[in-house]
């Protein structure tokens, strides 16, 4: 009886394991040929941009402006004919759920947002929306139910300071709420107004091991894709971002009657150390990067020497520690500015300041084999700019994929990425979320 | 016959000889130990502030506004006790004339301004026509008259742009007429407003010859007779002024994803054209003095690379020459910058520039025979700062008198002059007035 059980107990499971792995074939062999559809998506993109289309063919459609609220009922639509199950959460995110076979599991989240800076193009935020529910719409024409349940999201006002996100990972703050955004709406009326509720912002929070992963399909807003000729950019992570105010005190005199050797100028300073802090930047092997944007000279009359320079200081990095030795170099080279030129320069951090947010190593490669399999060539970068991830990095494996940005242009309305390269981006993110689903 | 009366000729004319040479010893003698009064001028100087007094003790008097109007009663007031015959001429010139013993002679002009910058001291323009009165008094209270008609100006609005003085000279345009003036009038409104009538400004202009020279004192606005223990400037002549915008293009872009190595910053190229603007203006010998003192960089985000810069480039020298040399020089580095940093750089020539006017050489050499024999100590130097004086030397043989600005400021409520150094300018301008009319 045992050894007849015990035969029958292997043959059984043999045959139970040789079904799995056949199954598992199939279904890899189902899944593995689906593709995304690059006309409809290309439609798509289109017909979003018509929300707020500006004459040189960019997109006006700032947070919680009427342009924005319209876009979210076109949304919703897709969102349905994907067979996604909607909901706007008290954030104002727009969330669109699909069940799994297994409801004890997390969900798999990918989105993106869809307001735009002033002036803005039709790809930044957009096509991470489009592409993703593309994806649940591919999985429902081709009956694939994976095993997590499948979250969408759209993000609340990503480009006045990922405030969607913020409200998920519970770091909204009343002050936050209190700013005017572009929509000339304080933030909190701008949430209202998309049919959300910032008094119940405890509703949206969502915990670390509450969701699978959570990843995001962008434009680079760089050219560095372009210019090396690569597909696909997996992003190692979005780079830490510390502003300072910069002070550079010297004399305010005439200018004509003042002899060169008399001269205590700011503006002579300033110019020294734009180029110290060049220099410092490209001195050390790595992709960081340094930046003085703007730049105010007082009193700012051709005829009378600076007496004041107040300038900023931006630096980024996906290491916290590189930045902070940058920052000290250039405070170096601050001091010996100062005392060549006879003025006093202080540094004043600025509030502004994002941590680096590193992405998954474990969906890093996921996103890379995605690329490989599908033929398409891929680099491991990090995203300078800013993005939802680098919150969601806080609370779930996070991961991102970028597409190309012809001339690396963004928040421009010469905004452009090909038709084929957002394609590529969507089906790189719909097997990297099979993929995730088979862990 | 003959012989006795050629005998009695020889003696009579050295009889007369004799008598004039002692009458001219007399005279100078006499005048010799005329001085001014310092109690009266320091009096003066303050009575004179009190037109547009600021709470900092600095004066807000800009040319046509109520202050101006007011203050200028009182300077009529005191020309009127120096015993000076006064009218307001087309212009809005103040003159106060004193008839010489010789009707037919030309006059021998001297004055400066009231009216100041906003937020400007008590010193600058006010020294010079209360210095000028004062003159005049002390040869009243003395019995002396000279040769020469003497007379005092008050020019117009001379930080607006030396309006009266150009109004003189015969080159004040319907444009510069157009142009709103601080007081919020335009300028022709302000010469209504004093009295002047802008329809007949061909009244006013004097020609080459008319008059036997023209002096104005003036606070040297600069620091060089203070940090040299100086009392008396001998002006050489007032300085050249070039003024261009300067225009530099390169390339907007994100400043977190576009990598150091593939930006065209334009404020990168602006810092290293600053620096070289610098090391040409102090590469030769010479006061020549060069500033860029405005400057733009757009958009002016922290966040975004400037594309493009504007910022202002100031040359000034005694020679024009010179200025051309410095600027050739400054394009040429501008070249190399351009190139460096992936940038076009251009030069547009501002309309605000003045040729350079150097003052009469006699009359510098008796300005400091003035100040020797005073036993006061002087340098000769150039003006970096216009006046009024620079459009005087076009139709009269001119000359300046400096005194020292205590910390080289001006244009501010902290301008100081001590009465002793007013009081020497004012000596020396006595002097010098005295020695032109024996000319």
């Amino acid at each position: 009886m045992k050894r007849r059980s015990h035969i029958t107990f292997i043959t059984m499971a043999l045959f139970a394991s040789i079904l799995v792995f056949l199954q598992a074939f199939a279904c890899s062999e189902q899944t593995d040929t689906l593709a995304v559809n690059p006309t409809r998506l290309e439609q798509r993109v289109e017909k979003l941009a018509g929300y707020g289309k500006t004459q040189d063919g960019g997109v006006f459609r700032v947070a919680f402006s009427e342009n924005d609220i319209r876009s979210r009922q076109y949304i919703l639509s897709l969102m349905k004919e994907a067979g996604l199950i909607t909901h706007t959460d008290e954030a104002g995110n727009i969330i669109g759920r699909r069940e799994g076979k297994d409801p004890s599991l997390p969900s798999i989240v990918f989105g993106s947002h869809t307001d735009t800076v002033p002036h803005g193009g039709k790809f930044d935020g957009a096509m991470g929306v489009l592409g993703a529910i593309e994806c649940v719409q591919v999985l429902a024409e081709n009956g694939v139910k994976t095993r997590h349940p499948l979250e969408v999201i759209v993000f609340t006002d990503e480009e006045g300071g990922l405030i969607g996100s913020k409200a998920i990972i519970g770091t909204l703050t009343s002050e936050a709420l209190a700013v005017t955004s572009h929509s000339g709406k304080t933030v909190r009326e701008g949430i209202e107004a998309l049919g959300g509720n910032p008094d119940a912002l405890n509703n949206v929070v969502r915990k670390k091991g509450d969701l699978k992963a959570f990843i995001e399909i962008h434009i680079e807003q760089g050219n560095i894709l372009v210019s090396k000729g690569i597909d696909i950019g997996v992003v190692e992570g979005i780079v830490g971002i510390n502003w300072w105010d910069v002070t550079i005190e010297g004399f305010s005199n005439h200018a004509g009657t003042t002899p060169m050797d008399r001269r205590q100028d700011a503006l002579l300073a300033a110019a020294h150390l734009i180029i110290a802090v060049n220099k410092v930047v490209i001195g050390v092997p790595g992709r960081q990067v340094g930046t003085v944007g703007r730049v105010r000279a007082e009193p700012g009359a051709p005829n009378v020497i600076p007496g004041m320079v107040v300038m900023s200081l931006e630096l980024r990095d996906l290491s916290s520690d590189k930045i902070d030795s940058l920052f000290q170099k250039i405070v170096k080279e601050a001091e010996l500015v100062g005392k060549k030129t006879g003025t006093n320069i202080s540094f004043t951090p600025i509030g502004a300041t994002a941590f680096p947010s590193p992405t998954d190593p474990s969906i890093r490669k996921i996103i890379a084999e995605s690329a490989e399999e599908l033929g398409l060539s891929y680099l491991f970068m990090p995203s300078g700019a800013g993005h939802d991830a680098q919150n969601m990095a806080k609370i779930a494996p996070a991961g991102m994929i970028f597409v190309p940005s012809v001339g690396g242009v963004s928040h421009s309305p010469k905004e452009f990425t090909p038709v084929e390269d957002i394609a590529n981006g969507a089906n790189v993110l719909l097997r990297t979320i099979l993929k995730i689903d088979r862990l």
